[in-house]
């Protein structure tokens, strides 16, 4: 944690409290799909956080806000009790969002008093380093503060915006080019400098064939050629898995798209708007990105070789994350190798897997992520939802195949 | 509508937003199960059917709230539109609250209007005839936010309360005696005077065999025994659908009942709190009732059986329905035939289906009853959340077999 | 029992065994739905039941013939013992055809020593009684062996015939009359005499208004035009369950009816063959036979009104039952009330109920009818898959609404 | 192919005849979960193969045995037309044992023609190709017979052998030990010399980490250890994934394994017998391998890892594959790496995925195993069921995690 801890946290938790601004309470309480949480949830959850692993450990005197607020919102740590069910997150109208914010702002105040204390503490290094995860672990969160609630608000037949539209860049995409890079053996993985999550490490040593990786992400415009030409109606391009997923659930294009009688909408952060052909597709599953590649004659690229790309760049130059307030992809710009950070996460061709050597912690905490390594893929790259500062090169996101309702794209690789 | 129509209407309109006002917007939002329709939905619902049915077709000059409005508050009415589907009325963040309160006032307002002309009014009995279904739908829609708010708040493990309690009756439920009726063709069925709902018509003759009825309903002390003599564990009691039922879900009990330790508690609309044993029986299931009427070498009544017993008062009492304000059933009093009116709603043997000789009407509001006229069956008295003066001797309320959520319970009865 | 007691057993097991051997034992092992038994399962037990409520209890020095069949072949007797799961009926590839042959040998052979003691026989009556409900109890799975293995065969993409196709007959269906009836008080029922089903019992009064009943059934012509008319698209036209039904399994025709480019064909008992307008429309579900009538503005008749009516026929003529060996239902020949028996059973707006007065048995067997008295409707009149001689006018079977798998119809009413 | 074309072809032919022999007519018809395929359609789809992919190609005047069979027998490939759908192989009654025996023996004649021609043969080359392939997927459904007929006669109450039990080993597992490996760039893959299949392919360059495998298969007495201590309780040895399935499932033990009042039992393809706790523990699903491996304070070996130790054997042993004909995992006998040969297929951590430098073939054939790649992991090693030969080092095998239905175990490794 370079910055100054108590600015870093503050930060952090008003940003959040920013994000949730533009809604009201009614916004906030409800749960469209069991995967998403309501915008309540995630201000109490990541509150829960700070106040389960740090305030009853570290707080001498602490004050727990409310007994029954562990369970309802502990998220998935078996090892801290037991825990309000997932799919049932949109029942709770109660407590009401004013006692959740009133938590937040105890928790917030408790925890500045400890961190004030400053090497006084006991233990003073594993606090700063429960306390970094924990801002982490909120900005998470934001991202999924965002795009839960513009799935929710995708339900509506009234279509609402979360936030009124900025000024799009009006601007063609540039040519796709293809850069390569050659094989050897790549060293990958977060070196325990600063933050990562647990399972970014650790470091290792990986053997890297040479390969060409699309100097952009896929556009909207290069997508719907996919769809023009049958590609949803033609199994030779799919996984067995995913073409199943199609047919079953009658998909004819990617999540929030609309065909109306003469055009192509999209239902965005900004309510619906027309989809615009050069800006990087988005909200598409695993499925779908697999089944475009196919198509093109391409792949998608590993991790292994989205991380050496990343690593490969002087200067990411200024991302689209969530600082920038856009909140949706936007057209690329510039030359040479685009878009690595933000915008849209990217789909791999790798299965979320423990790096070897991985080890998860033991204690409670230690939940966090390996007991997800199964049957997910990994995606890098960061959003136009991430929160600002949040990516690194290393960093590995992880939905199931079928995963549309993040800011989700695809870059194209293929065999040098 | 014997009442003055501007009186009648006013006072519905005013007890639905009683009714609601103890509720935070976020409360009105959710929906717990499909079968639940938020608090908000119902506001609008009531509001949408005046608008569609009466200032549609007689205000002229009416300006409409809001056209989106007929998608989202249509309930099933085919013939008025596409509409929203049922399961996704908890979505509805928006329109807020505040916007569906002013979509009341408005309408409100507009209705006060044409009421105010009176019989200069083109068509004036047919728009008396509209208003007071209007009214009478809206007072269904009263006894639904009740049971629904209930279920709502029961999925919350805060087990909030809707209201505080008030004082409970501290006394003994009579012995249960038995009554009898001789045989013979009755009359059962509205006679066209006064309202009454569709499916209450015709009048007809039936032919009911002698029987004997049981003085009040079940009490809750009753239905104990029967859990504690094996009831649930036994399939002799039950239909074989209801064994399917009970097994499949693997109840034990009543909906709203949890056996702690050393008692039972019950979830009421006062939040939990210990079963009372000499208060009627309620929540529980045709399915339910069946066994324990069929565990006590006992059956249910049919429905003409009940009409034919409630029309032999002379005078009906003071009813436990909502106009007490108690929203739960109370201990019986008194002697005779007793809580042929409120408290529960009583299953009966009696599937719904048309009376001889019925006709569904011809224009969209006749989508009213006939369409469900299959697979529910017949419960007849009202309940203590049915609105004051709504209920008749001759009112065919119906729900499916394995619904629980009303207030419902049960009367014995036997041949002679 | 007016047979001779022995030739009326021997006659109904050999029709049986008759009925399953145009079929390979591979046929007989497999089961095409959870609704569906194997023709093995119907052989094993039917001899189980003869096995387990007479040999068991009357046959001294009985050997039973595998304790395991007692699991094997049990229904839904929970009375005695635990039981196989209806839905993996079709997973008994062992025991084998030749053994299940094998036991209805010994169960045949051991039931005709028993009836050849006669009267010196201990408690003779009561064993006569159980043989009469045993040989009955066969009759209704001879039925369902042929509706079960008919849905099998037609699951099968090489369509194939179970027997080869009788010639049918040459003629245009008689144009279809209203027949009146007057109101009254009625006595219907079972009285007693002879055998009946528990359900069929006790005889009682029933008031019925004055009605109107079609001659004959409803054909395959006169259903078509429904469905060219848009029948199948049209909610008005449904019950509300029944839209939900058809919309669910996206149905736009009978059970076994497929369009072809130029004309609609039926799967029968002889194969895929061109659709007979002049024939019954049969395997309609309620739900279907309901939505026809509303649109023809009548109804479907009270079971009550289809007594009323069989028994004011004087004779019945020569009924299109099984015995006529048709499997199929054939055009009505004559005039006045045809087809009130064989064909197609007719399905009424009767919920299946229990009568006044009507006590279920208190020991296993009892468990035969009194627990499916729920969900279900009931059906009149016999089918061309009846055994010959196993109808009464008093006969009540009873399906769900959306069953479509028996050879069901309708006949129009409506009220006078 | 080294063997001689036609001795090669009939060996394979007969094989599966002989596997089919001990099984009734009746028992390969049927299907017991949608995974599992009847022992008929094995018979006719193996036969399929050859006759689409061979004899419509190369068999100049080759007359097609029934040209419905290509719909019934096809399995998943899209490119050769429609197809019966898996789900619904148990439902073919029609065409009986005898037609699909017939149409094995006209394909395996038109077959040994066209070898018979020889190098006179147009395109030989590619013919041996083809033949070889078909050779080799006839096998693969030769291990599909037997653990798909051993799930099937599983749920029948009865616990039918599929043959009489051989005697079994009476012999101590040897102690685990563990065998350390270096790290380095390793090469795996097939290299193209002799058959594999398409997945197997290319050859390429791995970095391993160092590591340690066991040096045998976990056994069911250590199984049996992780369950006695509450494995199957307690949510931190699971994957989320993972424990969600067991509790789902309600699942406490592997598949085929029953726990009797005083001892453990399993199914076997010679009936229910005691459990050999020194025998591989097998039908453990990926989940219960990895939880296993996580109770053990140890991982799941990669399938890098696995093929590196096989390669690193001078001989191999005669492995217990099927043609030991015990078709049971058996006690390991010897020292060193043992049973990485036969036995188990053995989990591993590695998804199955696409080696660097995969291209599928653009002919139907090349269906053949692209895509499967996503949702599944790799498994190593044969089983107990593998036809004699049809095993390689680099041989990849697939499940789905929840799978249990093959012989599969699991063998533990660690860092190093």
């Amino acid at each position: 944690m370079t910055q100054n801890p108590a600015n870093r946290f503050s930060t952090v938790r008003a940003r959040t409290e920013a994000l949730a601004a533009p809604l009201s309470s009614e916004d906030m309480v409800v749960q469209s799909m069991p995967d998403v949480s309501p915008t309540k949830w995630h201000l109490g959850h990541t509150t829960w956080f700070f106040e389960t692993f740090i305030l009853k450990n570290f707080g001498a005197g602490y004050k727990v806000f409310d007994p029954l607020y562990n369970y309802l919102f502990n998220s998935y740590y078996n090892a801290v009790g037991e825990r309000h069910l997932r799919p049932k997150r949109g029942l709770l109208t109660r407590p009401p969002l004013s006692d959740v914010m009133a938590y937040r702002a105890h928790v917030t105040e408790a925890m500045l008093g400890l961190i004030g204390l400053g090497e006084k503490h006991k233990d003073w290094p594993r606090f700063l380093q429960l306390l970094d995860l924990g801002c982490h672990h909120e900005e998470q969160h934001q991202e999924l503060l965002l795009t839960d609630i513009k799935h929710v608000l995708s339900c509506n037949p009234l279509k609402p915006a979360y936030l009124p539209a900025p000024p799009a860049a009006n601007r063609k995409a540039p040519i796709q080019a293809w850069i390569s890079y050659q094989e050897g053996v790549f060293e990958i993985g977060h070196d325990g400098s600063g933050f990562s999550f647990d399972c970014e490490e650790p470091r290792h040593k990986v053997f890297v064939q040479p390969f060409e990786l699309a100097s952009r992400p896929v556009t909207n415009g290069e997508y719907l050629a996919f769809i023009e030409d049958g590609g949803y109606a033609c199994p030779d391009y799919w996984l067995s898995d995913g073409w199943a997923h199609v047919t079953e659930k009658n998909l004819a294009c990617p999540a929030y798209w609309e065909k109306t009688e003469s055009s192509w909408q999209e239902f965005t952060l900004h309510g619906l708007r027309a989809l615009n052909p050069e800006q990087p597709a988005c909200h598409i599953s695993y499925y779908e990105a697999d089944a475009y590649a196919r198509w093109k004659e391409a792949r998608l690229p590993t991790e292994a070789e989205l991380e050496v790309a990343a690593l490969s760049l002087n200067a990411h130059g200024a991302a689209n994350d969530a600082g920038k307030g856009l909140f949706h992809p936007e057209v690329a710009n510039g030359a040479g190798l685009l878009q690595i950070e933000g915008d849209v996460w990217e789909w791999t061709a790798s299965s979320y897997s423990p790096y070897p050597g991985f080890k998860a912690a033991k204690e409670a905490v230690g939940e966090y992520n390996g007991k997800f390594m199964c049957n997910q893929m990994v995606l890098r790259g960061g959003s136009c939802a991430t929160a600002p500062g949040h990516w690194r090169p290393t960093y590995r996101n992880f939905f199931y195949p079928p995963d549309a309702w993040q800011f989700t794209g695809l870059r194209l690789a293929r065999d040098a």
